[in-house]
């Protein structure tokens, strides 16, 4: 397997992509220059079908041996690929993505064979068949059919392409947004390994995610691993654990051992975060975008509301958390700044006292003494949650610890909600969320220490 | 402790209500008979406050003594309230919610015993004081500051009102609707047990669902509950596990052992289905909703996604349920019914073929052997999620199966997912999140077989 950085380039940083196949109504290549075209691509697009004629003002070409192109982009039915794959690599083009399916996932080896000896044969970089494509909005390159990812800092990889559009759509519900997206399908060619070691060295990508059923090459994928932790995050969903789960993944041969455990145990080993679902992919990236690091266990949860706080507090102690009480000095000047009867203890709960400028004396006043600190506000009829929002942002840019929020929950909050956005501070629906994400963050801390 | 059905009645079905407090702008009396004026409650509406005059067209009475009071809703400070409730008794009001803090939650332990006296003496029942209030959808009665709960049947009765508060936000922004609500607070009176008494013979309400932090009268809980879940099933959350959280928790004394395991193993043995968090809550309130019983634990996913798919039958696995193959006569009636290349195994992957036919016929074919399904949908550029959510709802019309969906996720399923609840199919934003809700399920079937 070749990783030269620059053969990657081509697929992320093209200056020109030609597309292949159907240009007619409903067509996934159609779909594809759309994309390309509104998502505003700033390179050329080189629609390519027999058909010729003009999409979206763009001349369809018949004929591509003179056209200069840094990536291809292939949804022609799959019989045809091959062929059309050795007219690129005679041609000098490098980076192909085969969105057609019907090769090894159906069962049919020998044509992904074939793929995968023309690619050799060329030095030709091949992601898919059978995926959905990759998207840098850096440079708002949409080579896909999915709903177009907004900017951000994560990088998501997958290899199931149906769990990439899921994703994205899930994204886009919470205005979520990404780097990079790339789901690799059969992994002919490219695959994790690859991936990650282009993400690592990628400027706009902070935190990577990705989607995995299988590893084919377990040892190159631990090995560039464990050099990409070092710089950012790696967070993953490795699905298939038990027998039913592995006969639905298309790839459960050769994998690195195939045992859960062992995937378990490396991950660990290794400094990457293991998830079980999506919802905890997207509160963790979050989390670590704000966050790379907490420094410790001990936990402050500060809130109005009783109830959500020992909730929060049972499951960060769950997790193996602490909530210690603070110390009698520290206790000594909260006598000062609240008035009788608001508990000195760790959940500091403020009751119906929990004005802004309560909130935000009460945070910095702990602040020393804990790792990270947990905010809860559930809102009463009489507190406008913008105004606590951001007495608690101010607070936070006073203080050097990292600082999570439950707002809960509903309308009353959205506004809230938005002002936290701009402070940096992640919100979660549930101080549980929250517990998990702290949890994850801190494992991260002490392995990489 | 009385358990009178007929005193309980005061509280849910009263026919006249008094609101006790100030009735100027902003002050809790006052929200309350905005609340009970706006929810559109039929009954007598008296507002009483020294001050006099008139709100939202209602007389506002100085002197309460010839009303007929069944209700009687306290808010004023709370060294006032014990002769008021003297008054209340004489006069022969039964029933008094006292929202007031200022009691035992402060440390005022003295005032809250002159409360419980009072009520000793007169057979009236409180609930309070330090609470949020009671909602009954079925008549309109909206005796909280809290905002107004749609109708539905699940009854949410919680310690912590802030907590109530915040389900009720959270409940809105689902669309989820409530039977009957009650923030108990203190509980000088009216407990848990009273009102899952209460809430057992009540027709509208189909799953209770609590919030408690300590059970002081956990055997009489426990009875009740025993008694209530033959009928319909009971979700716990249980907060205060752990040192922290319970130092945190309000009614830490008294309460039934105090360590979490026992109620671990009450809960079990009583079939209580205990949950972690609020979404866990409505997750499995919607399921139960629907599905009662699950008969087993044999478990078919149908999809048109590999990865989400691989996703829920680990998760499945994991928690001990089963996703077998299906028979051979069966595989060979897929056969029939599928385009070549299609998985026969479970789960059903349609891949690119998964029309709306193809996921009826394949439901229709699958459901004899299998005791729930879950249909897992991620829409692609072609698919119109309506018209799968009605293909789907139909097949399950014709099937006698529990069958679950995960439409996921974001606008493209919007519309499906609406069509979904018209066919009283709960859909699930994750796979995961509906193997859980099964899980629970399957398990109160095997308490109650």
């Amino acid at each position: 397997m070749r990783e030269d950085r620059e053969d990657m380039q081509n697929f992320f940083n093209p200056r020109s992509v030609a597309i292949f196949g159907s240009m007619k109504e409903g067509k996934t290549a159609l779909e594809i220059v759309k994309n390309l075209v509104e998502g505003g691509f700033e390179g050329d697009i080189y629609p390519i079908s027999q058909s010729g004629g003009k999409v979206f003002g763009l001349e369809i070409y018949t004929d591509f041996r003179n056209l200069e192109i840094d990536l291809a982009v292939i949804a022609i039915p799959s019989p045809s690929i091959p062929p059309l794959l050795e007219n690129l690599g005679r041609q000098g083009v490098k980076a192909a993505i085969i969105i057609s399916a019907g090769f090894s996932e159906v069962g049919n080896f020998e044509e992904e064979e074939k793929i995968k000896k023309i690619a050799r044969e060329y030095r030709m970089r091949v992601v898919g068949p059978n995926c959905a494509g990759i998207m840098n909005t850096e440079n708002n390159l949409f080579t896909s059919i999915e709903v177009r990812a907004l900017a951000g800092n994560t990088a998501f990889i997958t290899q199931s392409g149906a769990l990439g559009g899921a994703v994205l759509m899930m994204a886009e519900e919470l205005g979520f947004g990404f780097s990079k997206f790339v789901s690799y399908g059969n992994r002919c060619d490219v695959g994790e390994a690859d991936l990650i070691s282009y993400l690592r060295d990628d400027p706009q990508t902070k935190v990577i995610t990705l989607y995995i059923e299988g590893l084919p090459e377990g040892r190159k994928f631990l090995k560039e691993a464990r050099e990409t932790v070092t710089k950012k995050p790696i967070i993953a969903i490795k699905a298939g654990k038990h027998e039913a789960g592995r006969r639905a993944t298309t790839s459960h041969t050769g994998s690195l051992a195939g045992e859960d455990r062992i995937y378990e145990v490396a991950f660990k080993q290794f400094g990457i975060l293991r998830v079980e679902d999506l919802e905890e992919m997207f509160d963790l990236s979050r989390g670590l975008l704000s966050y790379p690091r907490i420094e410790g266990k001990s936990i402050a949860v500060v809130t109005n509301a009783g109830g959500p706080a020992v909730m929060t507090t049972d499951k960060l102690e769950d997790l193996g958390l602490e909530v210690p009480e603070p110390s009698s000095a520290l206790k000594d000047k909260l006598k000062d700044l609240l008035p009788p009867h608001v508990s000195l203890r760790n959940p500091f709960d403020l009751l119906a006292y929990g004005s802004a400028e309560t909130f935000s004396s009460v945070i910095k006043a702990i602040a020393p003494e804990y790792d990270a600190l947990i905010v809860i506000f559930v809102p009463t009829a009489y507190m406008d949650s913008v105004r606590i929002a951001q007495a608690v942002g101010e607070a936070k840019e006073s203080i050097d610890k990292p600082l999570f929020t439950c707002f809960m929950a509903g309308r009353l909050v959205e506004g809230g909600i938005e002002e936290l956005k701009r402070y940096g501070i992640p919100n979660y629906k549930t101080g549980e969320r929250c517990a998990k994400v702290i949890h994850q963050i801190v494992l991260q801390a002490q392995k990489n220490r």
